[in-house]
């Protein structure tokens, strides 16, 4: 689709962002000064100065893409972001709110009345339409609902049919079909009806008249071939076909594997329903590898940077409290030895070492090993192999850091049974931090569950009570 | 490129996995009866079934694609997977080697002749070539670049001049160019002496003869308008060039907002010198997404899972090593206190807790600001309302999750005191936490360095000394 937006390099639209800031602080100044009544409210040079500042704040907007427009908004305090969304034409709001992030869309639709939302939502797409649904308020999606036309409101009854990591909510209808027994000639013919073809098209679907899927027809082979051809002679069969109801994440694979720009989609009949684009697919990367990144955090959902602390307080809040939980039980184990440590307080200044370093090791399998099963590569035989290699490598570094350790502690404390306590329980503790860091993310695969979720909290939990209790067991039982 | 290899599902891929395990098992099965001297070496039988599974091997690797069959590779342990290495036809080898991973690709380079490397090398484009060079052997690349023309050979040097993060890096050299004052009727009868387009071709490239970059002509465009307009009249001049010194994050950012499928990439000189795909973009972020995975949990660079024990504690050794000296830094904190301790063993137990919820939140804060850096959202005046917000939150999260806290500590020890103190702890190690978290990936982005690099372990470890400092220092002052 030809774009009369420009298309910006980053630093370009890092400089539309400044521009904007610094109209929006000089517009600000105004208002202040007509606030503190300096001004008249309806001084003439006031208006002017402001209608010009607002002029030129809508033409700077209006030439952007819908893209760019999202990051400007993103990076703006709330207060601005208002006054630019108000300045947007409501044709192009339902774009840009497809662009933003979750948080910020929240804000900016709680500022709309509910005809400017059913006007920016009436100028997207029935698969656009299904992303920005759970968004908007019901009676807006009635009204939306009822200016479809049949089609489009199947198209939008299956695109919010399909859960969220699904294909069907990555694909989109704007397919081009042709049949397989015309000629290249009279596809060439047929395309050049078209005003434009839609974005991401770089090949045809061959269908037959109950639309079911017989090939693909590249545009590379249309291009390169004579027009005399059928297309049923250089149509592709083998292509990769997805279905509705696959995994997301399977079809995000199959096109990084197969550096596919397009796939189709067919139903259970292989009827084609829809396609999926490569610029689907690399968002949903790109959001999934965030929200992993989040989720590790534990960050409930990307936060709009300028949300109130309340809300960004609510955002943290379940991963505070299961660490409380668990640092409150590793507490516990400690409390359980106090006369141990009462009778040497070296104890409590070694024990975070034990600990610390069993989280760090621990951490690292898991990440490998969640890595590795993300990749598909691990097989259940395979378990037995990576149990043996990491626990030799905990072994290892326990036996060299462990005994590193133990000397510093022998030098410092001047005991030597204090240094042997320490690097044991350093060798324990990592060992034990491999065979749990192996454990938990092959079990929760094995239940069909993510194995990235939680599994850090899982393991820092596990090293540092087991770390505390492995440390000050021994220190009990051989030095005191 | 119409590839003739099939295009499969993750699930079948995992099946492809599978049936080669199965072969390659009752493969070593035969080895073992001949290595037991069960059945002598020459033995026809062995010969025969030996020779079947071979045979099969082959054939099943052969029809599949060489991003699959790196894929059952990098699942194989590393005995099987030189056997199925040296079954893999030669003139596939190096596409092979493309796909595997780096500590994969080095197993396999290391199991192979010069002559060899050689002859898998020389199958390969030139910008494929120079993701390649690092891992070869000086001679096998001289070798190589001996067998190149004269373009080639150029090509070859700019591509292995840019830095791996940098647009030069991404880009390949196979791009279509035609002239802006052709008819499009001549365009379509060039295409079609071509015996196939190259990858992700949806435009052409507009150049004069001195190749300078006149505009793209969008396949979209070339399909829907009439064959008697000349080019000049309908390609679009305004379109993303990239520059080969261009950051490749830069790159992806524009493939992302503006949803590209290829962009041309120019010299200051406005010369075409190549193009990047969207393709390699996405093999980009998924590439960086993992390495920030992998470095945020202290893993240099991905590892074989099969590797070696050793190899793998070096990965993970400058970790461990620099957690080690933090851990120690802290212990040394607590060591300060150890009188205090003595008196009040209870210390011991609840200092945990505090260090490690500042831990956890100082981690929260980073993620965040983090991600709106990189997504170059922060400004320098969002500093201010940034740490405003993000100490507003740790100082109710404080009050409330310290406050609680100091409820259980008083019920349980009995003592209003020390409840106390560990309220106040809490909350001052939490704004400790967030004012770091906020300053640290700041100072580092100023200072032009990756805001995520090191970050974590920085934020723990002043988390980790100050929550001690800070706990046992009001516990001192205000209990004993």
């Amino acid at each position: 689709m030809a774009d009369t937006e420009e298309l910006l390099h980053q630093e370009d639209v890092q400089q539309r962002l400044r521009e904007v800031q610094d109209l929006l602080s000089r517009h600000r100044l105004v208002e202040n000064l007509v606030q503190r009544q300096e001004m008249n409210k309806h001084d003439i040079v006031e208006n002017l100065v402001h209608k010009q500042h607002t002029v030129e704040l809508s033409r700077k907007l209006a030439d952007m893409h819908p893209a760019d427009v999202a990051f400007v908004l993103e990076a703006l305090p709330l207060e601005d972001r208002l006054i630019v969304w108000d300045l947007i034409e409501a044709d192009r709001q339902g774009e840009v709110l497809l662009e933003v992030s979750d948080a910020v869309r929240e804000t900016l639709i709680r500022s709309m009345e509910p005809n400017e939302l059913v006007a920016a939502a009436e100028t997207l797409d029935a698969d656009e339409l299904a992303d920005l649904a759970p968004d908007l308020p019901q009676e807006v999606m009635q009204d939306v609902y009822l200016a479809l036309d049949t089609e489009e409101r199947e198209q939008l009854r299956a695109a919010m049919s399909y859960p969220e990591d699904s294909v069907g909510a990555l694909m989109d209808f704007e397919m081009v079909t042709v049949r397989e027994d015309v000629t290249l000639e009279v596809v060439l013919r047929y395309l050049r009806r078209f005003d434009e073809l839609p974005d991401h098209t770089d090949q045809l679907f061959v269908i037959d008249r109950e639309e079911h899927l017989q090939g693909v027809l590249p545009f590379n082979l249309l291009l390169v071939n004579d027009p005399e051809i059928e297309v049923s002679t250089i149509m592709q069969t083998d292509m990769m076909a997805l279905h509705p109801d696959d995994k997301a994440d399977a079809a995000a694979q199959a096109f990084e594997r197969y550096d596919l720009v397009s796939a189709p989609v067919v139903d259970p009949e292989n009827r084609l329903v829809g396609r999926v684009t490569v610029n689907a697919v690399m968002d949903f990367i790109r959001e999934d590898a965030e929200s992993d990144m989040l989720a590790q955090a534990g960050l409930k959902e990307e936060e709009d940077i300028f949300a109130s602390v309340w809300s960004s307080v609510k955002n943290r809040w379940a991963w505070l409290a299961i660490n409380l939980v668990t640092a409150f039980i590793a507490s516990r184990v400690i409390g359980a030895f106090e006369s141990s440590i009462e009778k040497l307080a070296a104890l409590a200044a070694l024990m975070p070492i034990v600990a610390g370093i069993g989280g760090n090791s621990g951490n690292q399998t898991i990440t490998m090993i969640v890595r590795a099963i993300a990749l598909g590569q691990v097989e259940q035989d395979a378990a037995r192999k990576l149990f043996r290699k990491e626990i030799g490598v905990a072994g290892l570094n326990g036996l060299i850091w462990g005994g590193l350790l133990g000397v510093i502690v022998w030098l410092l404390y001047g005991s030597v049974k204090l240094g042997l306590v320490m690097t044991s329980a350093m060798t324990l503790n990592l060992v034990l931090a491999a065979t749990v860091g192996v454990m938990i993310p092959m079990t929760m695969a094995r239940l069909g569950r993510d194995p990235a979720v939680g599994a850090s909290v899982l393991i820092t939990a596990v090293t540092d009570s087991g770390g505390f209790f492995i440390f000050l067991g021994l220190a009990s039982l051989l030095l005191l």
